[in-house]
Parts: C-alpha cells; structure tokens; sequence
C-alpha cells in the first residue's frame, strides 16, 4: 500500500542531535532540509499519535532509513503524551532518507531526509570485537576495556548521581555496568520505576513510565559525552521479589526488552548484559535466557556488545548471539595461566567483570586489597583478558561505590590509570600471549612488544629471554622496568641484541639479565629497536 | 520385499564370545539353537558373501536386532576372503532376533536369534557419563578414570605388545589412549597398514587391510580383558605425510571412520577420539571435524563415549556430539582452581589427557618429575577432573612409554595406584568442588566427604573448616592424614564435632587443628561420623 506521505508531512516532527544526547524537545514544523547528525551520533524523529487505549500494546511504529543499497530498519516508541519516536545512529556520513511503518495510518509513510556529518573529537563510534578477542571502537580506534560497576547509581538523586558522574569524569574506567532496574538490598526506594502503577507492588506491566526511561538516557547520554561505556543489565536478581522486576511473565519480559532497545540503542555507548548473576534468577530457564538475548540481537539496529554475567553457573558463551565473554570469578584473574583458559575455550574478547572488589565488606567478595586489584588488571592483560573493578568499602552512610556510586575510597584507581596508560601504548591489535605453555609472564605482539608482569613474584632480576616465535639472531631490543603500583617506568640502559639459545628462547647474546627490585608487582615492557 | 529367509539359513554362519575377544572362526553351519552371549560381550555374525569386484566399495552390509520393542540396527563390515560380518554387544540379557540386510541378495534376510546372558565378574559394560561431571560403567559401578597414553604401542613386535600388556596389566591405568594410524616419528617402519597397498605411500584407499584391523581387535580385546578402556585416536598429525594417512580425502575419512566403528564398536572398552593434537592435522578444517564427529555419532549402535585432544586450540566441546572433555595442557591440571575452570564451562567430564609427560626428555612436554605428574592427578581431582599420565624418558634403544609401550621407567605409577584407590574409596556419583570461591582445596560430598589437598604447600597444621554447605552444629567428623608421595593413610585420633563459625564455615568446636607434617603433597580425608 502506497502511503500519502507529502500529505502528512506537515506533521512530521524531526528531533535532532548533534554527537551528543539527543534533543527531547526537537524543532517543530515540516523538515525542508536535512538535519544533520554526527556520524555515530543519535537523532529522534517525533510523530504525534493516538494517546488513546494503550499505545504501548496497540500501536506498532518505526522507521527504515536508506542510504544507497543500505536499509536500517529502526525500531520505535511510544514515549508517553501521544507522542511516538524514532531513534537513529548513522554509521555512515552522507544523506539518509527515511520512511515510517505503524499498523495506523496517522504514523505510517512519512519520509523525509537527515545528513551525516563526520563525528566531532573523541566520538569514534559504537565499541566492537576485533582482531577475535580485543575490542576497538567502529573508527578502528582501540579500545582497552577498564572497566567498574555501580549497580544502582542511576536510581539516586540528583546530587549523588551528579557526583558519580564527576567521579567518574576523572576516572581511568571506560565502562560502567549498571542496572536499569532498581536495587532492593541498597534499603532505599528508588525514585522511579520502569513501569506505570504502585510501587512496590501494582505495576500495570503493559504501561511503561517514559520518564523513567528519559532519566535513563539522559545518564547513558552523559557517560557517552565523558567516554564511558554504559553496559546496561537488563535483568538482576536483586529484587528478590520485592518489586517483582525479576519475576515477571515472559511476555512482559519480551516486551520490556524491546522497549528498552527501542529507546537506548541509538546510543553509541550501549552495551547490552543479559543480567547480573543470571543463574541466580532461579525463575528463569536457560531457553528464556537465549530467547531474551535472540529478542536483542533481532530488535537492536545496531548490533551492540551483547553478554551475560554470572554467578556460579556459566552461560554457554558459544553461543552465535554472545559477543563476547562477562563473567565473575573470585579466583580466576588472580593468575595469567587461569585467565587465559576461558580465552581459549571461546575464541571472543573476554572481560572478567566481578573478580571481587577493592574493600573491607564483610562479604569475601569485597575484601580486595588494593594491591589485589590491580594485579587482576595485569594478570588478566598478560592473558589477553580484559578486568574490571568496582569498590565495597563500609560506610556509615551506606555509601558503597559498588551500590549506589559517589566518590572512590580505594587505592586502586590511580594505579588503574597508570595500568590503562600502558596498555594504550601497546600494539593496536591487542594484547596477545606470547607462550601459553606454562610460567612464561608476557603478552605483546612476537618480535615487536613484550609486556611481563611478575606479580607477587619478586624476583631481583630477569634474565633476558624471548619466546623464539619471530625472532632471529642479531634482533635488537630495549626495555623498560615499570612498578605497577608505585607508577613509574624506569629505562634500562642499553640495548640487548638476541641470539638462539635453545629449542625455545632467544636470550640476550652477552647473557645479561635486568635488574629488578625485589618488590612485587613489578613489569617490564621490551621493544624492538627498528634497525 | 520379503526376503525367503529359511532357504538361506544353511549360509549362516554364526560365531560368538563369551564375555571377551570375538571368536574370528565360528561354529559353520545352520544355526538352530540361540548362540549365548554376555551382556555386553560381542558376539559376530559371519556369512559368506562376493569376493570378486570391490566388496568395500560395492558391498552394504548390516542387520538389525530385536529385543521386544528395541531395535538396534549395526552396521557390518567385509573381513576380505569373501567374509562378512557384523558385530553386536548387547545391552540387555535375554533373547535378541535378528536380520542381515545387504544390497546384494546373497547376505540379506538372514535370520536368527541368540541370548544374552547375565555378564562375568569384571564386565561392567561400557563407561558412560554419570552425573554431568564424572563417569560411571554401563551397571552403575563408578569409572574414576586414571590414564595414560602410548600412542603406537599396537604397531610394535609382539614380543613388545606382550610386554606393554603385562605392564598394563599390572598397572594403575584403566584408560589407554592409543592410535589406529602408525606413528611416523617413531622412525621405524610399522607392522601393518590399514589399507591394501605398498609403503609408504602407493595405497590403494577404496580397499582395507582386514589383517590390520584384526591385529587392532586383537589388542583392544586383551585390554578389555585386563580392565583397560581403549580411547581410540583416529587421526593424529605424526604421519606428517609420509604415509598420507593424515591427509586423506574426505570421502576416504569418512568411509574409513565407518569401517573402524563397524569393526570395533561392540568393544563395549572403546572410546573414540577424533584425533590428537586436531588442531596440528592442518589439512582438516572445524567444519570437517564436525562431520567427522557426526559420522561416528550417526555409525555407533552403542554410542561409545566421543572426544576429541588438541594442542594449543580447543574443540567446542559444547557440542552435542562431544560427550566429554579432552584436553591437553601444560599449565592446567598443576592448580586445582585452574582445572575447575573447564568443568564449569562445558558441564561435561572434563579429562586433561596430556598434561605433560613424566620424564627427561629434551622438550618441555616431556620433562616432568614424578612429584609433577603425581601432583596434577590429585589437583585434577580436587577440581572434580580426570587427568592422564605417560611416561617420555630418553632411552638408548628408543623406547618410550609414550611413543611405544613396553615398561614404565618413572615413580609416577605405584603413586597413582594409591592415588585410584583413594578415589575408589570416595563417594560413588564422583568427587564435586565443595567451594569454588577460591583457596578451598577441597572435594567431595557435602556434609559426608571432604578430600583435601594441599600440593606444594606444605602447612604444619590444617584448622578444622568445612565450607557450610549442608553442614549443622553438632555434626562429627573422623579425619585421615594422607601422604600421597610416601602412600600412607594415617587416622587423626578421636572426632571432630562442629559448630557455624561465620557467613561461611563450621569449625571444630574445640578450635581444634589437625597436625600435619610441613611436608609437601599431603592430603586430608575427612568423613562424616554418622551418629
């Protein structure tokens, strides 16, 4: 059926961003002229509807955007007060044109154009997988995944969510999990809720509260402008029945997830989590779980990062749809040789999201030592894994990080910094093992970089020895001895030329060794002088 | 069409077993009484058939067996001379009919019958998985699988066969990995070949060497006979194509893969594993070792246990057609909290074949001290795995456990021996991690069993701690000092009763300890005192 779209295009209501947090409150009128939008940025189209019944159940809206042979087609939303929107993220500059589906007339066929302009300094696009288990942004910029969780931060007030964003701003983290339901076990209300009705417990669960979502994405829009990754939990067994988030009909479930992509996937800096210790969910069924991620993966235009974190159970993350590996171990970034394995099992970028956390919680998972923290990061970066951090230190206010975020009691940070420095001066490709077969402590890049981490080890020196792989007699080197914990890198005079020494290593030819302190946490990163 | 299966009765030709190795000369003539057979014994089925032609290539052969509603339908194989054959192992005792099917009317309709009768002490059917993790026999009797590995030790003289048999025979292992094809790097030139031909390489592929398998047959007999399962490898690199047994065309992998399972899989001690070290058969893509895995899947009346080994890249033993985990490295059975790790990913028996090899030999694979090899067996069973042995000691006449059998040479073996009983004597649905979190070196039963291990660590007292699962106050337990290198039990006097101590572990009431000798490799065995 051919829509009368010139006739309905006074109605047209087209929104527009440029880079950062799309405008609510767009331009009203007819659109003569394209509007522009950054490449990667997000743009909202606004149509008045029905308010009438039940949009949400009823009434069915999106639109396809073209752009040559290439057809997105955008979900949309009811957003509330007759108003129904669309949500676009051009992944490529030039003029999209665009038409909108609704099963009612007043929503459907209307077109119109928008222009890509190139994105503005430090928009590099959505995060994906390269090189098999790394992750860089869409520009091909690497990105070295540092990441921290605050569960409930977004359900705060304004001050303290005002001040986690501050934190946060001068922090080295690029990815924060947190929960879009609220928390029960932080013993305080939430301010709003996802869905229309009564707290704690008459939700009408075929309404949404749309002003739950805009305080939502006003928070995602304001971690994207300082560059941090928004991984977006979508179910977590915090509730424990208190709300019943975590226990509602599959339908609902469906419904509420594909709302949720509607509204925040044209956020460049989405991630999507499954959930939060999935496995303890217990009203959940595995074939819910891969139905929920298969609801994701077909409703988000934009294919963002897609896991699931666990508990004691692991998911089975080969499956097609997971993108990459979220799991919670106590144990397992304690020690490169452990770290490397599930890297090995999955053949995807894997991030140790909960490995404990820095603190003095009565909890064994929060009872990290600093020092313990940080020699996860670098354990799990010498197995080509990526760590993240959170903080559960008691506080009289019952302000943890962890919870409700604030401000960082820890220790961990700064060195976290220092750790992510390093790392953006390694090869673009990702850090990769060098010789996994046992107690050999470097990852890099075969004859070019060599990054060595000797933990708790505190050796007094380090005979100068390279996996054989790529190297030859007569290649030169020069190395660096770095403290993970006290920041510095100390230069190693010289140079050190290699010979073959066995069926394995390549040893400096004059036999020397670095000399190293005697302390733990200790690194050392090794380049190829180009001759 | 019905086949006039009366007039044809006088061909039949059946011979059958009691209990072991299959008769290769039956009783000729008609059969008119049910020939006897054990459960899980094999028995053959032999008629004559077409000589002339290419009988491999042209000939199908089967029959089908019937026991009430069961129908259990095995492929037969040409035995060359104008003999063919087909094998059963029945599961079930009692009476099975059966019925020959072939493309030529000569070898089809054949009729009979024959009775399977209660099986012989030592026969326990087929290993199976049991409980997720862990591996039980056909008849419910516990498999703690100890293993080893020598690869072409059944393509030696038969003085040698003999001799590694005896060894077997008084040895701990109740698994052996062995190869079907011949290993080139062993530098002598093998027995028999499984294809007619000339070595090293003008081999005619559409034409088995039957001598060849009925050697195999033969040897996999005698293990069976002494208690030993026989983890078939069906592809292995170390051919490096000097016979091209390692690159094979696909239709000849298939068809031979089909020839072996017709031939040996009413073994009811075969295992099959794809290959050894797949991932360095370079000619054989992960889409063909699926396939291959199917064929054996689909060929297999008894659904033999299927795994597959690597060398540095894993298998997805997610698999549906991987019933259990095989795995070699070096690094990952020396830590029980590594091991785990594997486990939980594939929620399948996880068996690390190759761990490195106790020995001297000039490559860091084969380098390990008995202590080594002994250590990674317990670690391994601390994390709820199995782990295999082999032995890779330098020899001036070049022999090698590993490559070729014979004796064992290494202090590993009498340990293992202590070590399978310690495991015969724990809870039958097999050892289970008691608290994964981290540095909680136990396994065992909730509230009834606790082994513990303490590897290179070597504490002077243990201070009674049971993780708080399923535990009350007042529950008593006895305790057992286990040296594990020296072999000696030694009971802890008197019993220790227990009270909740905090959020995660009971203790002796009393703040008892247990002495332990500041030794390392010792373990503990801690039973609940039912009262």
């Amino acid at each position: 059926m051919i829509r009368h779209a010139f006739f309905r295009a006074a109605l047209l209501v087209l929104s527009f961003a440029l880079g950062f947090a799309p405008a609510r409150a767009g331009a009203q009128g007819p659109q003569a002229t394209p509007a522009a939008v950054e490449r990667w940025g997000s743009t909202e189209i606004t149509l008045p509807g029905p308010s009438t019944g039940n949009p949400f159940m009823e009434i069915d809206f999106s639109a396809t955007f073209t752009q040559g042979a290439r057809k997105v087609t955008v979900p949309g939303f009811y957003d509330g007060g007759g108003q129904y929107k669309v949500r676009f993220m051009p992944d490529a500059v030039g003029v999209w044109r665009y038409e909108t589906h609704s099963n009612r007339p007043e929503l459907r066929g209307h077109k119109g154009q928008l222009a890509a302009v190139a994105p503005s300094a430090g928009n590099h696009g959505p995060v994906r997988v390269r090189n098999v288990r790394h992750f860089a942004y869409e520009d091909g910029t690497p990105y070295w995944q540092v990441g921290t969780t605050s569960y409930a931060w977004a359900h705060q007030t304004e001050a303290l969510e005002q001040q986690t964003l501050k934190t946060l701003a001068g922090a080295p983290f690029n990815k924060l999990r947190m929960a879009i339901f609220p928390n029960h076990d932080d013993k305080s209300e939430a301010p709003r809720f996802p869905f229309a009705g009564q707290a704690p417990k008459a939700w009408d669960f075929t309404r949404f509260n749309p002003e739950f979502f805009r305080h939502l994405e006003q928070r995602v829009g304001q971690l994207r402008d300082i560059g941090v990754e928004a991984d977006l939990i979508l179910f977590h067994p915090y509730d424990k029945g208190y709300w019943g988030f975590d226990r509602m009909p599959a339908d609902v479930n469906e419904r509420y997830l594909r709302y949720v992509v509607a509204r925040l996937s044209s956020y460049r800096n989405v991630w999507w989590s499954m959930a939060n210790e999935f496995d303890f969910l217990k009203e959940k069924s595995m074939p819910e779980w891969d139905s929920y991620f298969q609801t994701v993966q077909a409703s988000d235009p934009y294919q963002h990062l897609r896991s699931i974190h666990n508990a004691f159970v692991f998911y089975n993350h080969t499956k097609p749809w997971v993108t990459h590996v979220s799991v919670q171990s106590g144990a397992i970034a304690e020690d490169y040789e452990r770290a490397v394995l599930l890297r090995d099992v999955y053949n995807k970028p894997v991030v140790y999201d909960e490995v404990k956390y820095e603190g003095n919680f009565s909890r064994r998972w929060g009872q990290l030592k600093p020092e313990e923290m940080v020699l996860r990061f670098w354990m799990g970066a010498i197995a080509g894994t990526y760590v993240g951090h959170s903080e559960s230190y008691e506080d009289p206010n019952g302000m943890m990080w962890l919870a409700k975020g604030g401000v960082f009691k820890g220790a961990s940070p700064p060195r976290l910094a220092f750790f992510r420095k390093i790392l953006s001066e390694s090869p673009s490709a990702g850090l990769e093992p060098i010789d996994k077969w046992q107690g050999h402590p470097f990852a890099g890049k075969h004859a070019e970089y060599y990054l060595g981490y000797f933990g708790l080890g505190a050796p007094k020196e380090w005979p100068f020895l390279l996996f054989k792989t790529g190297l030859q007699d007569g290649m030169k080197f020069r190395a660096e001895v770095i403290d993970t914990w006290n920041m510095t890198v100390t230069p190693v005079d010289g140079t050190f030329e290699i010979v073959k020494r066995d069926n394995y290593y390549f040893a400096d030819k004059n036999g020397r060794s670095i000399a190293l302190p005697g302390r733990p946490y200790m690194a050392l990163r090794i380049v190829r002088v180009q001759q």
